[in-house]
């Protein structure tokens, strides 16, 4: 993990960047299709100060330019360098001398490339903007766009073509291609505010942009997607920040494949890949994530008007029959409810409905009502006015010019007329057919050009609702437990064995497997006597983590013969599987008590840092990827919401004879493991309790594994 | 089942119907926006010739009038009734004596209310065309569009208005809105052959049409879209046509989601819902199943110019870093390979891709060599030169409109000059940007609007050239065991025991768990010493097919006494359960030898017909739904591709020290239980072998239950 501790930028700290009143563009060029040309062009429209700065031009057209930076009349608030790479260091130690507010750089070659000389002279870019306090956006990127302003910051083609229109909606992108591909959705008259493109990310990064849109009073909502950020942590304050102003943040993430991670399920370590860490990221943050970019710009939409859900079920008008049936089979898979009308609105329904069509939900009035505004309207009135719904969707099929003209209008005057959010379904492939427009600019319509993208809007719609804030982590385990397990590890130099890993566990208030360690078949027998028959015997060598696979194991051994001979076999296996170890000899154990094997890990992702991931253990571990992860620590809460989400979670709560294991006491151990997680996420890789089993009064950590970083 | 024996009618007997050379409109009309005027616009391109047929006119416009079907020059190829509902039964007897070749009926109010009445109005109208051998479209449709003849023989708004742009694309929907919104992919320049409703195929449904089509030389692939058919297995009878002539068809189901069917997991019969029926009738058929909508269209044309893949690998080229990312983590989603390109093909990407850019795989040449026809184009050539590609994908983001043409150009020159396919994905909200028009043209190329819809079809393309073609069903069950069948079930007078149901399993050549009937503790006694110790006791009531819940079966009783006991016991207990039922004793059977629990089932889906389930047994049917479904009956290689895709297969395999089960064996098993199912479709519900005991050594049902069906 890149750590850095930086807070996310605030909107004052920002607002020269993202709403300049004056704009300086050095490298102006009159050569048209350059990318300062492109620029010019772009600012067209711009309501604030343009300077153009170019040492060989006195004048761009009709605009006068200037030699140099500090030959302007007054520091600009935003200097966008449209010079070469190897111009741009020296251009933007002018920009901070001269005092500029902010700067964004569009030179490729830094840390995108795979070469230190490159990074490093990414990294000083970094460091002058952060010397002068003089936020940069960039390198590599593609500036951005403030539609308010009527400010094309950027080279992308023909900003200055498209309609400026403003609305609820912030894009913030990493790519640019990416996120001003997205902005294009206002040529289909989509309000949006401000797209920003922010790159490498060398200073400025999504999370500061997420962060200070979020406290612009006009964004309503936020679509943000990259591909990588400087730092984690960041976009978890961002999601604070957004969370307190109740601005939805939409997220999308590229780059979530895990290649070959799901080889050693088993182990903890990967039963969460890269994808899970940053799920549970975006779920802590309190983001909305979507899996499909085409789901940004429709996510946000809804989320920038719609209140939370008054009732959980949804209403569906249709002109067709057919595309009534795929509504309820979407609600089916998003579990999205579509009670039946109650009987006062079923009586409305049938007053209008033609006897050959549906007075049901999904509503289908038939072509006839359709087109006919006024029992189309009453349709609708009576479905928003019934109070099992919280939403109403409108599948839109195949219609006349006319119809759908008046359709549309009518859908608007609806929409204005009462807080349930109004989802249109344009089901056609004629993607811009009549009326799209008409939605996409109606700030309180929101237009789907998917069924199933509709209903898992709808889905997340209710999941945000019922959303409990985290509930700030009170800690479970004590303050020496982390000074205790400093010496542990200090004393391991580097590598735990299994013991050395209990006694963590043990410091965190985990309980362990009592175990004896012996160091010859004597002292095994005399440590069995002592624990009880039967007993466990495991090979004790630091350098055999795997104790299985070395044939180190030896379970059930019921008398002291039993014991005196597993020791000779262990250890000849052990040695045999491992020449060069260290044979310490074996640890002896009680044999455990019936109960449930669950798996307990945590890691710290390299990109996301430290998390947890609770699994099921024993046979489903083998046979199905049933685990959940969360960022560490968690709280109490947070540990039994993650065991609700295994398939394993039925065999806790009793099954098939099986007591009822202590659900309470997997959680309280869940949340331990967490908490050394997250103290120790400098030092330790990941930690893999395998099994803890749960038992009717009580948790048990069998053996546990806790690997250091490589240094 | 609605069983209907009648096969697909051939494309020579649909001719008239799909390809008119002559229509007439019974009850046209001058009415502006009446279903006879708006058909007439419909046709005002139509090169064939019209009959207007309404007594109330002379002359409708231009066109002379006829008072009636009798008054025609000659019979029409189609008659299209445009009468209201009181009048269709009359218009069409008329129809059938003017020898009309085919009948289309628009009327609605017949089988699709819930209503005795209308359903047989309905069978009467299919009777009349029936016995004329004069095929009928409908009732409660809205015709047909046939763009190669420029005939719109539907009422839909607008046709008229419409490029009747003729293609390789045939769409075959029951629902008319739905058929025909798809249809309008022709404004976007996509050419469609062919668009029919079927309606409420009371006659030509939609198994005929796609076979019609299938065998139209013009039609390169079918988009096909319904709710129910009237015979499932005429679709499996269309799928063969199109088998034959190499046409691919791609499917969309409305009405899968199943109410509550989740339920009674652990229940075979209800293992597979509605939907696991329909994915297995459309796996046997052959057809390529889409979840959405929006994939039909896009589907279709990849499949309607890409032969089979040349290597499974899939390049791909984007001016954005992001959206080859994001191509990359949908092809890891959907298992497909994006290997990196061969030395040569490296090295001449590196020759034209700047240094900040990827010559790798998904390439990045980076948004310079985009805007540069030349480069672009080696790139292209590059990636297709490289034989580990069978396949090319091209990322579009915002260009200019210049760039965008000069690509768009480039791009279908490529694919005119090479056999594999070239992907066009729309990364874009602005859906009709520069180019799509152009790329939406060119039948040699398909245009996505969706990375993941992108990936999901060409995973499906991989799929459909490596799906073997169903074998001929070898049937492993002896002739004698149906007849064998038929008396034991005729014997059991419509309700089946446990030991009547082995013996049905065992007639068909299934090993069953030895049994003995005990119809007193003392019998019990005895049979279990002549069976050997332990044994296991379970009720004998033909009321109490759930035994385990009624408290009626006991395990490993180890002696004579614990037998005597636990009879007494289990009496009691069922008795208490179910205190009307037949209570004949136990059945005593010896303990189960080692082995892994399946659950093999089969069952009679209303609509599919007999169908075979394997699942998980155990802990594992509890907590996931682990099972996959055929069409029954099946072959030994169906048997196991089903056995294959059960994530409890590793089980079978033997794991963690358990030998590996008879594979042959469970197949061998669920062939014959299939063979059994399929023999008895028309008597029993369902059949539930739970569990199938898998061992080392072959496979046996220790429990059993056949459900007859209620008559």
């Amino acid at each position: 993990m890149r750590a850095t501790t930086r807070r996310p930028y605030s909107r004052a700290e920002l607002e020269r960047l993202i709403a300049p009143k004056s704009i300086a563009l050095v490298g102006a060029s009159p050569r048209a299709g350059s990318f300062g040309m492109r620029t010019l062009e772009n600012l067209a429209q711009y309501r604030g100060e343009i300077f153009a700065v170019n040492a060989k031009y006195d004048r761009i057209g009709e605009r006068p330019c200037y030699p140099s930076l500090k030959a302007l009349p007054r520091a600009p608030d935003c200097a966008v360098l449209v010079v070469p790479r190897d111009g741009v260091e020296a251009a933007l130690e002018e920009a901070a001398a001269c005092g500029a507010g902010s700067a964004i750089v569009y030179a490729s070659g830094y840390g995108e490339m795979d070469h230190a000389g490159r990074a490093a002279a990414q990294a000083r870019l970094a460091k002058i903007a952060r010397a002068a306090g003089m936020p940069m956006l960039g390198p590599n990127c593609m500036g951005l766009v403030n539609n308010a302003l009527r400010a094309g910051i950027t080279f992308i083609p023909e900003y200055a073509l498209t309609p400026h229109r403003s609305g609820p909606i912030a894009i913030v992108s990493q790519s640019g291609a990416l996120g001003y591909s997205l902005a294009q959705a206002v040529e289909r008259s989509v309000g949006i505010r401000y797209c920003f493109s922010a790159g490498n990310s060398a200073d400025v990064d999504v999370a500061d942009l997420v962060a200070a849109v979020a406290e612009d009073p006009e964004v309503r909502a936020i679509a943000c997607l990259f591909e990588g950020v400087p730092s984690a942590a960041r976009l978890l304050e961002a999601g604070e920040v957004a969370r307190r102003a109740d601005k939805p943040v939409v997220v999308f993430k590229l780059g979530i494949s895990e290649g070959g991670a799901a080889a050693a399920r088993s182990h903890t370590g990967s039963l969460a890949g890269s994808a899970a860490a940053w799920h549970a990221l975006f779920e802590r943050a309190g983001f909305i994530r979507v899996d499909d970019y085409e789901a940004l710009v429709e996510y946000a939409r809804l989320f920038s008007f719609a209140g939370p859900p008054a009732a959980p079920g949804v209403a569906v008008i249709s002109g067709s029959g057919g595309a009534g049936v795929m509504a309820a089979d979407k609600a089916a898979r998003y579990a999205v409810p579509m009670p039946q009308p109650l009987e006062a609105t079923g009586k409305a329904l049938r007053a209008v409905v033609p006897e050959f069509g549906a007075a049901r939900n999904p509503c289908d009035p038939t072509g006839q009502v359709l087109s006919n505004p006024e029992s189309f309207g009453q349709c609708c009135d009576a479905m928003l006015g019934d109070p099992q719904y919280g939403a109403l969707v409108l599948a839109m099929t195949v219609a006349t010019k006319e119809v759908a003209a008046l359709r549309t209008r009518q859908i608007g005057e609806l929409a204005r007329k009462q807080d349930k959010p109004i989802a249109v379904v344009w089901v056609s492939e004629w993607l811009q057919g009549p009326g799209t427009e008409a939605y996409e600019s109606d700030e309180r319509l929101v237009l789907f050009r998917s069924m199933d993208r509709c209903f898992a809007a709808l889905a997340a719609w209710h999941a945000r609702a019922a959303a409990v804030p985290a509930a700030p982590v009170t800690r479970l385990s004590s303050a020496q437990a982390a000074e205790a397990t400093r010496s542990i590890l200090a004393a391991a130099g580097g590598k735990l064995t299994e013991a050395g890993s209990k006694r963590v566990l043990a410091a965190y208030g985990i309980g362990v497997a009592p175990e004896r360690a012996a160091a010859s078949a004597e002292a095994a027998v005399a440590a069995a006597r002592d624990t009880g028959f039967p007993v466990v015997l495991k090979i004790d060598s630091p350098q055999i983590p795997h104790k299985t696979e070395a044939g180190g194991v030896r379970l059930g051994l019921a008398d002291e013969g039993a014991v005196r001979a597993a020791y000779g076999e262990i250890v000849a296996a052990a040695r045999r599987y491992a020449p060069s170890a260290e044979i310490r000899g074996v640890l002896v154990q009680p044999m455990a008590p019936r109960g449930v094997e669950i798996i307990v890990g945590a890691r710290v992702d390299p990109e996301v840092g430290p998390m947890v991931v609770v699994g099921s253990g024993g046979v489903l571990a083998e046979l199905l990827a049933d685990s959940a992860a969360a960022l560490a620590p968690v709280s109490f809460a947070q540990a039994r919401a993650l065991l609700l989400r295994l398939r394993g979670m039925k065999l806790l709560e009793g099954y098939r004879g099986t007591p009822a294991a202590d659900i309470d006491a997997v959680c309280e151990a869940i949340v331990r493991i967490s908490e050394f997680a997250a103290d120790f996420a400098d030092l330790v890789a990941e930690i893999d309790v395998n099994p803890l089993l749960a038992c009717p009064d009580g948790a048990v950590a069998l053996d546990a594994l806790i690997v250091m970083r490589d240094r």
